[in-house]
């Protein structure tokens, strides 16, 4: 086999063998294969696409790049969310360990946030003290005794996806729906997972900003991970507006806190729960997903799932003392409100433009090097909707720094629109995606 | 300007501006852009292709990567001929020296044999002594005394094409249009050519095999000489069994100097006076071909050609008497035929078959480091069309080792198919494409 013909059978759109894909992914991930025909390889994939078969073996020859995660001592159904990133979109924090207090095994291997969206792994470590980098026996240690751990992707796990992730942020080769497809499936089932739900975000804070795209990538998941033989679902959920009513790193924690205790905002929560739903019906818990959000909903009223959340906290590293006395939290030095200019109704909130502002407070990064501050953020104190008058506040902004803060400010004024009327409802959650 | 967002709009299908592909190819030339970025510029554009403007841009752009010969002193219509490559075309070599015969300019830069294709180069370099390594003085005095002058591509001429064939042999991008016009047209015009026939071979033998590719790339190639302000016409014409009754290359040599005398092959002659003719009109020095062809015709009776040909080959030190003199003459050690099996009709001789044939004598190579062999070769006794009993010798196969005489024997056998009825006229030349 030489990787030439096989580029030019994908270049001429012929579906490759799981050998054939098997010798490329190997050569990559072991640089045998040089970056010059991955990347000819990659664009060709772009152009052409591949078929669900091809991407589920994409997905395996990937996993088997590397070390897979043995969570089987740790019992009960593991199952897994992924969202592919937004602005706000603390999710993951509340609905693990809901999920771990109904019953469910999460296993979660998080990202970092990169340009306008942010990153669970760097609002966790916004808590003094938590370390997200868990050896694999530590992480199995903290499924089995809180129900879910939180970790980063290590270096020996899918190492494929990194050498292949390099490659097409620098040739153009990211927007390829079966390569996001075997990008995340492989990390998810690597790092143990029997059952995925999957949050396909759209709208402007999202990556696939167009709900058509949304929906053909959220198909490619469910389709792909059936034909790896794994239960998966997928919704397809608004990012117009970021989610919640903070966007930066503490801040977005204790929003967490806040809807662990039962405090909201409502659209985390009802997120939180349907996700929830669905996962427990993927695991085998219940019949369907509306009978596991009601499950959900019990296990957050009850307080379940807010204790999983500090047992994990402890277990991690993280002061528990910060997320219980506000006087221990990170804060940002500086806060200062965002104000509307006339009165009518708040038409729209553009997620991207809250996102960027973040980026410029130091909540996000653009590069992957750039470190992250704890404090900094935005509060939404208006959203999609509201009714407002002349000078009313619509947003607090905290940052460090009197330069950040004003830039903040004149991105955040920007993101808001008004309108003489109240804006039509939009659902959260747009479309749902069984599998097979 | 950053090469990936180049890349992602050409993934896009967007036409690219001058200056965005200026800045691709003087990066990829000067070795600035990597080649992983420059593979996946390479398969957008194979899959995305290239408007004749940015072909013409392209085309530019690579002219621009390195030196371009000076032949303004030279005085006279400077036309040249590109043919796309075939089984036993040694056209170049008589019809370089008709044109100069009739008054034109020609600078005639060549390639090498290269997979079962001969190479102009390997042909002239048969002729003991012949260099076609003239430096760019000695070539513009040739053509200035001679009217005419015979090199291969310098390192110096079209950098950018090196590079881009390099990483387009071994990332599956060779074969598209726009690049392998722009490969054609900045190696001619950087020769110094202000004017273009190109021989677009199609069949079996030729690169492109079906005569649509063929006409896109024929089309493809005066179009954009067109956009680049040269007159250019292209001629497509029949490589489905190979042109003449030689294959080797003194063999073509020896065919090209009969040729030359006035003693044909019909086929070779034919098309060498309508390649002339098409020159001798774009040069300016006729109205249209047709009245081109009948110059060139008397100048390949009186002789004067063939005296061209002579004062050539002594200019650039090759060894007249090895044409003269047979005694002289580079040849294989061993020659023996090849029989029909019955009687009937030459129904087809494959030209592909019968450059494999070539190679494995040693008239061709397949890696570029291999060297060829002066001698050896085929002569086709038999073409299409010529009755045959049992029996018959249909061709002659000169080798210089038996082991490569008998497996280039069955090859030439199984080139041959036959009929018991004659097979239908193919025409030579399909079609003729003028420029604008």
């Amino acid at each position: 086999m030489r990787p030439v013909d096989l580029i030019i059978r994908k270049r001429d759109g012929a579906e490759l063998s799981e050998e054939e894909i098997e010798f490329l992914v190997q050569g990559i991930a072991r640089g045998e294969i040089p970056d010059y025909q991955a990347a000819a390889f990659l664009m060709a994939v772009v152009c052409r696409g591949m078929s669900n078969a091809e991407t589920a073996c994409l997905t395996r020859a990937m996993i088997r790049s590397g070390e897979v995660i043995d969570l089987s001592r740790v019992g009960g159904p593991l199952v897994d969310k992924h969202s592919t990133g937004g602005v706000g979109d603390k999710v993951s924090l509340p609905l693990a360990p809901l999920a771990a207090a109904c019953g469910l095994r999460v296993p979660m291997m998080s990202g970092r946030s990169l340009g306008h969206t942010g990153g669970t792994l760097d609002k966790l470590e916004s808590i003094p003290g938590y370390r997200t980098d868990l050896p694999p026996a530590r992480f199995a240690e903290g499924i089995e005794r809180i129900g879910f751990a939180m970790i980063g992707q290590s270096d020996t796990v899918v190492p494929a996806d990194r050498r292949l992730y390099a490659l097409r942020d620098v040739t153009g080769t990211v927007e390829s729906v079966p390569l996001i497809t075997a990008s995340i499936l492989s990390k998810k089932f690597a790092e143990g997972a029997s059952a995925l739900v999957f949050d396909v975000k759209t709208g402007s804070g999202a990556f696939m900003q167009r709900p058509e795209q949304a929906r053909e990538l959220a198909v490619s998941l469910v389709r792909a991970a059936g034909e790896l033989g794994r239960r998966a679902a997928a919704l397809i959920t608004d990012m117009d507006q970021p989610l919640g009513r903070t966007v930066g790193n503490f801040l977005e924690v204790e929003e967490a806190v806040g809807c662990l205790q039962g405090r909201g905002p409502a659209d985390l929560e009802a997120l939180t729960l349907r996700l929830a739903g669905w996962m427990l019906a993927l695991g085998g818990l219940c019949p369907d997903p509306d009978e596991g959000e009601r499950i959900a909903r019990t296990r957050l009223a009850d307080g379940s799932a807010w204790r999983r959340f500090l047992a994990n906290v402890e277990f991690q590293g993280g002061d528990v003392q910060a997320l219980l006395d506000p006087r221990r939290s990170p804060r940002a030095r500086l806060s200062r409100p965002v104000t509307t200019p006339a009165e009518g109704y708040v038409r729209r909130v553009d997620a991207r433009a809250i996102g960027v502002a973040g980026v410029v407070l130091g909540a996000g990064r653009l590069r992957k090097e750039d470190r992250v501050l704890p404090g900094v953020g935005i509060t939404l104190v208006k959203v999609r909707g509201d009714r407002v008058r002349a000078n009313d506040e619509v947003a607090v902004v905290h940052a460090d720094d009197e330069a950040r803060l004003e830039e903040a400010r004149r991105l955040v004024a920007g993101a808001y629109s008004y309108a003489d009327e109240p804006p039509p409802d939009y659902p959260l959650v747009i479309e749902e995606i069984a599998g097979p």
